[in-house]
């Protein structure tokens, strides 16, 4: 039900950012305050069993969902942002992206060694950037407890790269 | 109280993200989801009077207490970023930065007009992104409501220079 309600307010928009390619629409949800508050029960659901210490969100659509999870849920925040944002001390990680590569940051002191951390952004496309934020906890001492996205787009085999990784995985919404 | 609790959470960063520069670094709150918690129920408790029909969050940090906040009210949530990253038919803002200029978009349909809003930001500094907010809200048709920031800088003038837009003007923090 959750499901049909997220892709009943998703919308396509052909050729963006590239000639070629549908992207996938997040925004309608957040004129949506019902759904908004029912996404956020639907994870809250979800996580219940999952023993998390903390949520980790991808910059910047990852940090919508997330803070609200981690303050229900009476955990910390841990913002994964681009290079240079994060002004404190940062751990990073380089990882491939189609052409040339991308670089995300952690503060060194965002967690504890040991933490077991949720891995969270809006949506599930091929996994590059939640895998290297993964890699990045694990260097930095932490557990990866799974991954939480809104929307997954299957056909691009994200979910198949996460598995291996931790296999609790929510996908709200999945193509 | 709960500005000591803020103030307390905050580090300074001297020279980010440039030499001389101390820069209040907001990330310790989100590590402490009961603050977390305190600042949600401060902005709802002072935005209680204010009639909002939407609350418009700027890219990256205002997104974070910005949905929370929306979902917590009922209502709709604008997404305020940069240029090109939003997918569907946006309106614009240039505005001036101390070198160069930056712009900010938001979806033609993300609110409707007649619409009051609240501009929300992690922190207010010189306020040159939420002035630029607030013109193009304005030209979009909408009303802007007032302002919420869980940190001001007062000695950066950035309250005199919002404050003709709209006095309604909430700052959990102000230094």
């Amino acid at each position: 039900m959750i499901e049909q309600q997220i892709k009943d307010a998703i919308r396509d928009i052909h050729d963006f950012p590239k000639p070629g390619i549908i992207f996938k629409d997040i925004t309608p949800i957040l004129k949506d305050p019902e759904l908004c508050h029912n996404i956020t029960e639907a994870f809250m659901e979800q996580v219940k069993e999952m023993k998390i210490d903390a949520i980790a969100g991808v910059e910047s659509r990852g940090f919508l969902f997330g803070l609200t999870l981690a303050t229900r849920l009476g955990i910390p925040f841990i913002p994964v942002r681009k290079a240079g944002k994060l002004p404190y001390t940062v751990n990073q990680k380089i990882y491939e992206l189609e052409y040339g590569t991308a670089t995300i940051e952690i503060h060194t002191d965002a967690f504890n060694p040991g933490d077991r951390i949720l891995i969270h952004d809006d949506l599930l496309a091929t996994g590059g950037t939640v895998t290297a934020t993964s890699e990045l906890i694990k260097d930095m001492g932490g557990e990866v407890a799974g991954f939480s996205f809104v929307v997954g787009l299957s056909f691009l085999n994200g979910r198949e790269k996460i598995e291996p990784i931790n296999d609790n995985i929510i996908i709200l919404a999945d193509y």
